[in-house]
């Protein structure tokens, strides 16, 4: 089965994704510049969920740039991930909405963590279809990053109930890792 | 015609389908966990409907995948479908938004069925331009579970009215007769 | 220049107004069959624009699928087709909330009106890169099918004002012609 | 790495982008023509972010056409540039709900500003993946053109606290000049 389709489809979710998050800021009351400054926590936790899903984009892009084949499961796995993703939106509102709370903060990261995980299902279910010799799983290696965004969500979610700053700060602190190390990763394949 | 495009656009509409029904879900009133928990009924609805367009979307790649060639009555037979597929959104609310009551519940049934009647339709018209020797026909086959599906749905809508979950719980049964054999029908053609 | 990301691009756009139509209706408020019987109107107006659009969309299939250059005029041209397509939604809904009141079945025509114009302009700026010995120019003939269409349309808006119905009636006739012949097009050119 | 889905991403989001601003105009209430007049300074404000998003799309389409090759730094320069055009339709919304108002005009100007920033971010970035001997130097050449449009947004920005109309005057010359020597652009890259 060709990957053509799923790497369409998938761009095409992930586009509409990290465009409907916007129709979540609303126009600000009033027409002055202090009509914008309610508009920080949200426009802030948008920011950071742009990032985010700019950051799965181009992982889902670098990934399937290496893919020979794919099949049932993966889309499966695919859809999946595409699942929590969708709720990126309105996680990323909900946080940004009541001013960066612990609980919100909290559900972002459970969703983040969820994302991470639905992640790692279809590494596993594409590890399976290439085997160590191809160039997918030499690219991917033992995918510490991804384990250790796994665990730092965990710490994160954790965080936001002694003080929610730092469990943003963790989300962020993981965003930097991938934004990072991203780049060498595609300088090994390219 | 070439079935080149049929897809792209296809494909674009049911992302766009899959991706807005999450601005259904509205961002919970309150900033703590409790806030969340009204959703339940919306969020189970969302799920159900994500995993039924993936369905559609995993079913017209597969079949599309074989396809050969399209005309003009293909390509409104699947503007049809699609048509029924985008009132997912508004009867996945709907239904949420009332807690499973009995009219919502057979009211979304009868867009399952009326999707599933649209696709039988599609299929007719490409059954038109591929005889029985092509990979289409033989991996269609006598598409039983299309069929099926259609008594199925009709048998939920009608419990929907006894006990609106015994119609929910049909419906989830359609679902999964379709995601697990999906997967064997794939290798088949694959 | 390719015509393929002209033809993606399209494709999206018009593949988004077709789906974000639904998003004006409304969920009813009720649990009940009966809550559903105020969205006739709104209901009506979104099944006669999903058949425009898909028209459209249709159309530009077809016509692009004979294209072989495009320029910068053509890029510009089809962009203002897509303005015109992209009012379709809020027009659709004015007519339907107002259940088929004069002004805004006739604003709704003149959205037709104005569209029709517009793919008459992309068709004369298309027409100045073909000559009349290739496929877009014979299959595009003297295009007397979009000459009548503005005729009607006009004729549509300004019954709309003795009865909005017969407005209305005249736009299910231009949708119906497009519809049909559009078929026997197709073949002359397939 | 190839720039094919590079394209198709961007050309995803803009499509979206331009598409969804048409969800901020309001469906006017009342059935007479006269509810539609006060929607004008939206309407206008629509038109103009419809026009400048086109000229994105229009330059990006153009740009990507001569561009070898991209690289990690490309793929986020791109994205921080869909980022500020996102803010589009927000920024219209304010802009066009407050009847264009000094500092909504402003804000305005100030996406637009950061829109051609992030534009001109995006350009070195490929600049360095092109040396001047290749097509894609030779077509960008100098990007006076670029270099002018910020300045001319920072002069907008100032008098529209002068005058408000005077800010959007600049902001159309800045879509005429784009607009209409672009064709000439294009037509050396042709």
């Amino acid at each position: 089965m060709g990957k053509g389709r799923i790497e369409a489809f998938t761009d095409g979710v992930v586009a509409i994704i990290i465009t409907i998050m916007v129709l979540e800021l609303k126009v600000p009351h009033g027409e002055t510049f202090s009509a914008l400054l309610p508009m920080w926590p949200v426009f802030l936790s948008y920011v950071l969920s742009f990032i985010y899903v700019g950051i799965y984009w181009n992982n889902l892009h670098n990934m399937f740039h290496t893919v020979k084949q794919v099949d049932g499961r993966v889309l499966w796995a695919n859809l999946h991930l595409l699942f929590w993703l969708s709720l990126m939106p309105i996680s990323t509102d909900f946080m940004g909405e009541n001013h960066f709370a612990s609980a919100p903060v909290a559900v972002y990261g459970c969703v983040l963590l969820l994302c991470a995980i639905a992640y790692a299902i279809l590494v596993t279910q594409l590890r399976r279809l290439h085997d160590a010799s191809t160039t997918f799983a030499r690219a991917l290696g033992k995918d510490v990053k991804g384990k250790i965004s796994i665990v730092f969500y965990l710490v994160g979610i954790a965080l936001s109930f002694v003080n929610q700053w730092l469990g943003a700060a963790v989300y962020v602190l993981v965003a930097a890792i991938w934004f990072i190390p991203d780049r060498r990763f595609e300088r090994q394949i390219g």
